[in-house]
């Protein structure tokens, strides 16, 4: 008889840690660029015209880590107007020695979490250490991780300005909220390290407003929005400035102005996507950039290529999202939830 | 919240009857002829060198029958020697209007009771009515089911030859066994059904160990076996003969002489998989035949090609098995685990 483990949204949010879900991205991005993991085709389909919708199966297998699975995710845009949410998620991993199925674990918590984490990781190895400055631009489902795992990497920064670019007063309501936020749901893991929480706790938030103003103080700059045109002008960036850029994960999506890859060096987590889907594509599509420019992160991560090099370096980083950021996470909320008995187990 | 129900093997066994996996596998043939529905492309791994296995994840959207989903089945040859099964498989299900998850069903179950039912229903379209006697060769998994079917479809099949290719004491342990195995597991069902009940008792199964010897004899032939050799050859073969073959799924895979092909017609249940990896790929590549002459049997079901157009014609059923007959059956089952509250429900 197989077990299988059956963990919610709920208790992945009870079970993740912020730095957890970085180690297993960081993880993550070194096996993809060792090549010691499988990444198998990407599965998806466009329902429109029929209705505004798409969904896609990402899997994977990583031998050294346990786990072979896949994340499906479906994402119906009517969906709202019928009383449930337009994204749903679910993880199904097996052990990779036999095949067995292991756990069935919401995804779209976990995508949340590890795209947030994607962020604070892309700063972590390509920011100035010292910035003291960031800005969020977005404030949607990702931006409050997003903003979480900055802060965990970044020691020293203090004030992090929040732009919803087409929302002023939702931005507002966000970075209000967004203190007890970190405090309750994501900076409570860590409770009992005290020095920790002090530097935690003093960070600010300040909603902005215009983008132009604040753009040349920030020396790291989170990007998290389905823009189709670019929000952030090249002539505002000042030298030094480091970009997680996270929201371009289809063809035409696009965050940042093209002309920043032309003087910065930029770094993405997958190149094939990145060149594809990502930030990238449309530089690399108008000859800003060539795809041969592109560095992958865990590369740098494992000290094989070189990341920042200066302080003047405009570093950017584009994260598609890769299945195994999702099974490395998943893998380890599993093996929480087992631990602690947490979730549903189900013979199957 | 969402709920998700869990369907184990075991369960999967007493809520799905064989006369349901045959109407779900004949709707799945229609619906893929019909174009009415989406089939997602094949992922699929094979882990040689580094060990004997492979992985695949077939997909796909019915919007009629409101499903979406997919399976995942790893086959781990040196599973056994670890004590655990060498094949698994999942099915996770999924509302296609919302994307919601529904359910996680066993997917080996399904997989056997599906592919059986494939046999069944190839002779229900394709056989003589008249029937009365047939062979099944191969005795694992799917053999059982495969017998079942037949004996519902074909109301005048008295005699069932049974032949393990490779074991001749195996086949006579089989057909031993095989009264009770139908009567306890697949016959059950329909104890009510005094008149169908009294049909199915009186089948009687003879193993044999020679096929020459049986296949002259026989009007219906189903073929289980994972073969690379013709078992039966085209001389040993009477006019009006069926054949349903299941064995072939993968490329090289072979159970009867390519040259039955010739004067045969012949059906598939998907026109590329066949001609890629079914028992169509040999004779195919031969030119023996042409792809275009092969049919797609969802096409003979909706009467909109001809099946058998004389009692002298010899019927060839390819089946190589596709996603849809997955997700109707594992569908049926969520539906009647709903009704009877069989199976663990489970936040997710």
């Amino acid at each position: 008889v197989t077990q299988i483990r059956i963990v919610s949204g709920q208790d992945v949010r009870r079970l993740l840690d912020m730095q957890s879900a970085m180690a297993a991205v960081e993880r993550g991005y070194v096996l993809k660029s060792e090549k010691k993991a499988l990444l198998f085709p990407i599965v998806c389909h466009d329902f429109s015209p029929q209705f505004t919708g798409d969904m896609d199966i990402k899997s994977g297998c990583i031998q050294s880590e346990g786990v072979l699975g896949l994340k499906l995710v479906t994402w119906f845009e009517p969906n709202p107007q019928r009383g449930f949410p337009a994204l749903y998620g679910t993880i199904l991993l097996c052990d990779s020695l036999t095949g067995r199925p292991l756990g069935l674990v919401d995804g779209s918590s976990i995508t949340a979490i590890r795209t947030g984490a994607a962020g604070g990781v892309g700063a972590k190895h390509l920011a100035n250490p010292a910035a003291q400055t960031a800005l969020m631009v977005g404030t949607g489902l990702v931006a409050k991780y997003m903003i979480a795992s900055t802060l965990l990497a970044m020691p020293h920064i203090q004030t992090v300005y929040i732009s919803g670019p087409r929302d002023f007063n939702h931005a507002k309501q966000f970075a209000r909220d967004l203190p007890q936020v970190l405090r309750e749901e994501i900076f409570s893991f860590y409770s009992r390290d005290e020095n920790l929480m002090q530097r935690l706790e003093r960070a600010v938030f300040i909603p902005v407003e215009r983008l132009e103003e604040v753009v040349p103080r920030c020396q790291v700059i989170l990007t998290a929005t389905p823009s189709h045109t670019p929000l952030i002008r090249r002539e505002w960036v000042q030298p030094g400035t480091h970009f997680s850029c996270i929201g371009a994960d289809m063809k035409g999506k696009q965050e940042i102005d093209a002309a920043l890859f032309a003087g910065g060096r930029a770094f993405v987590d997958d190149l094939t996507q990145a060149v594809e889907v990502g930030e990238a594509e449309l530089p690399v599509l108008q000859g800003i950039i060539q795809p041969g420019d592109l560095t992958e992160i865990g590369l740098v991560i494992n000290h094989t290529a070189a990341g920042r090099q200066s302080a003047q370096d405009i570093t950017i980083f584009d994260s598609t999202g890769i299945a195994l950021q999702d099974l490395l996470c998943a893998g380890a909320v599993l093996r929480a939830a087992q631990a602690l008995n947490i979730g549903t187990c189900a013979e199957l």
